[in-house]
């Protein structure tokens, strides 16, 4: 008897899903299940494909409590702008829970992704940052930071914003789309250092592989999401800021230490004896998190399959009758 | 700019894709590449959901000279039965090799995996198997034990063939099946012995977790093909029958320490400093593979992303405008 799979577009998925505070709570939900244990997170399936300078992650969590579990697949090909196409694809599979059955597929160009990854930062920036952030700030200047910093005005409503990326009229029109988008003070700087110092949340988005935030700006009351690295070699935060922070907290240990900042400090000899707290340890509070306003605060964001699998689940419930239907 | 993807079911693909020799040609193909290096072909991702008696496999490969790559999942969720519906379900998705950007998703509930799995079959067979087959056996009477012995008749076009299974009316009804199909006489055998002590080419197709073949029935000139094990646990010949081989060749040796007669062999203390050639070095004539007539030989076919791939690819070519083109 076949099976009516729902097959959706990244058009169709821009209509019914955004950023707002559900994707927040959905993303949030996600890691506190993550942190009660039960969660199925096998490690991601990566291939690289050095003939076309490509690579293929593929993530995958099961979560008791949703009904189905997502399958993301997320190529990455790095020539592609030369042939007028972006860089990162993708799309994600829906499965019932219960029976294995296909249920939709999401073919989204990783728009979902851009969504949870983007909802992680201000889960973060809620259970993490300091109550009152009057100044933001970005370093990096495209899709993620405009979105990181739209997540984290739900939570942190600050006045100002400050933008650093190293091609300035990038950093220019993403602080222009950001002030005209959420109606803060923009402003664009030339230094990362001085980003940091005059911010008490900050967000890094890039694919740098050399450290952008030095420990000699951090100070009192600031906290720092880092979303850039997700492979081994990526690093935004120096070896010595991670370990002189007063809270460094992964989205998932096992993840960062291959794949985050941790692994860039480690490599460089720092953090080799610490066993941080996950995102979902705060969130349920079996770690204390945050305990002063003075303290100084990191969350390593790699990206989990565990978000993939909320945030897909939340669409679905949302959809109606958009796409195509087929019967397999 | 959307790109076009074209969405295939199940009812599409048995219209385009069938078992025959080209599909034979396209999976030794694929073997032949694996031999020669170059492939990437990373550990297949595998998650349990315990809670539903379900599990989810993800197998890719990117094989040099194939135009595409497939990225296959294959939920099984064994109390489906109970619910009317099958256990074994799944997709493919194929992904230019040179973009990344998704080509065609094929809903085909597994039929592509169960045509390349037998198309194997008859790949070991015709490098492995003597050439004068006149009677063949199987072990095991579902879908795949019908390919199998299908898949064989190709390349070795035997003129018998005999069948054992637990279920005698199931054996009865695949050698009836079979019978008609290949217009060869066939004989439905209470005892496992008399097929394997009678026959030339013997395929084992259960999900049995105790082995089947014992070593005392092994005779000259024989040659099995083992393809029920692709998991931990499983075990269809027992490990002194594959340790007196004259010949044990594994599809991915990686693979079948972890998954197939291999593992299960090296877990009761036998083959632990056997290091088994692959069926690819035996195409490509890295390996002497058979060397007499009488020699004893065994194949373990755990199932690869490089046939999974090399499938699709063949599909792919094939489909002309069946399906739904959806531009996302």
């Amino acid at each position: 008897m076949p099976n009516d799979i729902q097959i959706v577009t990244e058009s169709d998925l821009r209509r019914v899903a955004g950023l707002n505070i559900e994707t927040v709570d959905v993303i949030e939900k996600a890691f506190a299940t993550l942190a009660t244990g039960d969660v199925v997170m096998p490690p991601i399936l990566s291939m690289d494909i050095p003939d076309a300078n490509g690579e293929v992650d593929v993530k995958t969590a099961y979560l008791p409590g949703f009904d189905s579990f997502a399958i993301k697949v997320s190529p990455g090909f790095f020539d592609n702008p030369k042939l007028g196409l972006p860089s990162l694809n993708g799309l994600m599979i829906l499965f019932s829970a219960k029976t294995g059955l296909v249920e939709a597929v999401f073919l989204d160009n990783g728009y979902l992704t851009d969504l949870r990854t983007a909802a992680a930062g201000a889960v973060a920036a809620r259970h993490m940052a300091i109550e009152e952030v009057e100044t933001a700030g970005v370093i990096g200047t495209g899709v993620q930071a405009r979105l990181q910093m739209r997540a984290a005005h739900l939570v942190r409503p600050y006045k100002r914003l400050l933008v650093h990326g190293r091609d300035t009229a990038k950093a220019a029109a993403c602080a222009a789309d950001l002030g005209r988008d959420l109606d803060v003070e923009v402003e664009v700087m030339t230094s990362a250092g001085d980003v940091v110092r005059e911010s008490q949340l900050v967000v890094t988005t890039t694919p740098s592989k050399t450290p952008l935030v030095k420990s000699a700006w951090l100070h009192p009351g600031l906290h720092i999401t880092a979303v850039g690295s997700d492979q081994t070699g990526k690093n935004e935060i120096a070896a010595d800021a991670l370990a002189s922070a007063d809270l460094y907290v992964c989205d998932r240990v096992s993840q960062c230490e291959i794949a985050g900042e941790l692994s860039a400090a480690r490599a460089a000899g720092e953090m080799l004896d610490v066993q941080p707290p996950e995102l979902g340890d705060i969130i349920t509070g079996r770690h204390p998190g945050r305990e002063t306003e003075e303290a100084i605060t990191i969350c390593d964001l790699t990206g989990t399959g565990a978000q993939d699998t909320a945030i897909a689940n939340h669409v679905y419930r949302q959809l109606g009758s958009a796409g195509t239907i087929v019967a397999a």
